[in-house]
């Protein structure tokens, strides 16, 4: 088998066998396929696509390339939840607890990553004292005793996917529906759970700028997930504007509490409860929509949800306290409040540029090296729909020295007020199980 | 200017600019964009194709990372001619010195390159003493003296073709009639000549397997030369069956000097005839087709054209009494006579197979390290059309050791022979002027 007659067999069009893909990730991991080769089929991919076959078999060999978490050691219903990404998503700090204190055991690896913000491991280390690194046994006695867990990735998790994604990041193969599948899909699988929920997001501040686009990715990701036994839904959420208020680091944080607390904004508590309704329903731990929506808001009114990140902040070391006192986290020095000039609807709030803004104000990470910090952000406070009379707020941006005067005209701009009475954006675009 | 946004760019079907392909080229010739970057876009153009002003500027930035030849101190028209290759085409020995004979300049580097046969150079090199490597100084006044020259390539031409096109060649992205045209168009420029006949072959021996895109390939080229001044004529001729008789190294240069002497194969002829009357015609040197066609057919019928071949061997250092002598060649130990099985004419003789037999033999190079047997080859007696009885001569095999066996086998099978009468291949397809 020679790489350069595979890339041209997917170049015509081919579909590749399963003994071929592995071959092809093989060969890359261990050094045998060079990147130029790699890259030059990669492209060929971004054209021709693959088949449903082609992503289940390119997902089980970067899975198999490295290690997966087993976790039937753990007893319960194990289930994972991923994002594939947006402006102020904050939703796994709420979904987590609340899955936990409905009954289903969330043994959650996360990432770091690239973006506007941090990831969810950022997020959580603007609370004092917070260790998202547990050794692999302190990580399954904690899920077993409350639950929950959200740590860093520890085991050798898909490294062909991890290089292959370095690369696809320099190519300008970034954007296919079958590698974006499959390169989720195999840290998804490796990551044990067997239940999996899917949030992926729709719109301007999100990879996916359209339906269906992002409906294609959807389907791929649960045709791969199904095909290897593990259940699996993904809903289709908007991202046209940020999620919730909150768009930072502890500034998302103190919004998932309020959210917890049932004082958070209506579409980060919708969106949460939509989505532990769901994994409610697919482990079978309710028959019916009404019954799992129902458990979710239960849990979210008697606070037990609240408790459960309590308990999972305590038991990964970090002070809890941050809970009723939002001064203990990380502080920026300046508030800036930005106020409508007129009267009006909102009609868009550009989630992209929000983003940016909070990307210059130093919220996120473009390389890996990059520092985060973790006061900085923005705070939007009107949405779309909203009615707005002139003065009113729109946003906070909370900044330190860096880019201050350049984000706020950019969170300004991001703003589109106009005469006639604008609908809300719709949250839930559609589920695909 | 970031290659992966131009990366992007290409796969999302835009146009890149003179300036971003000039910072391709320079970049990856002098390392610093990485080999995968450049497949990824190689790759990117394959699907996407290249705009004429593309092609044009890609050809002029790999012209421009290199040396060009400048013949303006030969008094003189300096005309080229370049085949895109075939099985059996020995049609450069059989132009030069008519063209020479005709009055025209032939100052002509060759290549060795991959193929069934060897290269030009190659050919030449089976008559005994001949040079390829001269000075420039020894290159041009040969040229001034007796019109024609034909050796390797001294200067430094394209030197990013060349490393571009060692990269296209392990990642699939050699078919691409832009970046084909480019690729040939880069050299044939930096090689100096005003006037420029290109010889497209057609069929299962070429590169181009159909009319269609062989055509497409010969606009292209046309465009880009004629774009930089350079008056530039593509013959579309066919490559279904070899061209001639002989397929070999030695074998080709004894069927050309045949041809000069007027005793060569009516195919080979007519194409030589062809390609120095259009040559003629572009140059000026003839006002019309009848007396460009008389010019060369004179050349060919008076001698003048063997002379100046025995001229140039001569300055090359060569043996010229091979011309008289055919033993003086390299000759192979066995001889192997393949015999039509049954009555019938011939359908079809399969140039691609014939060309893998010669290149079982030796005849030709896989890798550029490979070291070529000039005595073996094949030659083809039946041609499409000839009405054969049972065990009339189809074709000779020339063999030493080497797969002997194998290489009549597929000679054997290369033969279709059919029952109903079957009219010649027509050979001259057609014409971009």
């Amino acid at each position: 088998m020679r790489a350069v007659d595979l890339i041209i067999k997917k170049k015509n069009g081919g579909t590749l066998t399963r003994e071929e893909i592995k071959f092809l990730v093989s060969g890359y991991v261990n050094g045998n396929i060079p990147d130029y080769q790699m890259s030059s089929l990669l492209m060929a991919i971004c054209f021709r696509g693959l088949t449903a076959q082609e992503q289940s078999d390119l997902t089980m060999e970067m899975l198999l390339s490295g290690e997966s978490v087993d976790l039937s050691s753990i007893k319960g219903i194990c289930v994972d939840k991923h994002s594939t990404g947006g402006v102020g998503d904050k939703t796994t700090l709420v979904v987590a607890p609340l899955a936990a204190a409905c009954g289903l055991k969330m043994a959650k690896m996360s990432g770091r990553g690239l973006g506007h913000t941090g990831g969810t491991l950022d997020k959580l280390e603007s609370i004092p004292g917070f260790r998202i690194s547990l050794t692999p046994e302190e990580f399954f006695r904690q899920v077993q005793d409350i639950s929950l867990a959200v740590v860093g990735q520890t085991a050798n998790i898909a490294p062909a996917d991890k290089k292959l994604y370095a690369l696809r990041d320099v190519t300008g193969t970034v954007e296919s529906t079958g590698l974006i599948a499959s390169s989720i899909m195999s840290k998804k699988l490796a990551s044990g759970a067997s239940h999996i929920l899917l949030d992926v997001k729709v719109g301007d501040g999100a990879f996916m700028k359209n339906l269906e686009a992002a409906r294609e990715l959807a389907q791929a990701m649960v045709a791969i997930g199904n095909s290897q036994g593990r259940k699996t839904v993904a809903l289709l959420t908007d991202m046209d504007q940020p999620l919730g208020f909150a768009v930072g680091n502890a500034l998302e944080v103190i919004e998932a509490i309020e959210t917890l607390k049932g004082r958070g904004p209506k579409d980060l508590e919708t969106l949460a409860l939509k989505i532990v309704s769901e994994l409610l329903l697919m482990t079978g731990l309710e028959k019916t929509e009404a019954e799992a929506s129902e458990r979710a808001s239960r849990a979210l009114a008697d606070g037990s949800a609240l408790d459960k990140l309590r308990a999972m902040i305590e038991r990964q070391g970090g002070d809890s306290r941050v809970l009723d006192d939002y001064s203990l986290f990380p502080t920026a020095k300046k508030v800036i409040e930005i106020r409508s000039p007129k009267k009006g609807y909102v009609k868009k709030v550009k989630a992209l540029a929000i983003g940016n803004a909070a990307m210059l104000l130093g919220a996120g990470r473009a390389t890996k090296d990059d520092v985060i910090d973790l006061s900085v952000g923005v705070e939007v406070l009107a949405k779309v729909g909203d009615r707005l009379d002139a003065g009113d707020l729109l946003a906070i941006v909370h900044g330190n020295e860096k880019n201050l005067d350049e984000a706020v005209e950019m969170v300004k701009e991001a703003f589109e007020i106009v005469e006639e009475e604008i609908s809300p954006n719709k949250l839930i675009l559609d589920i695909v199980r």
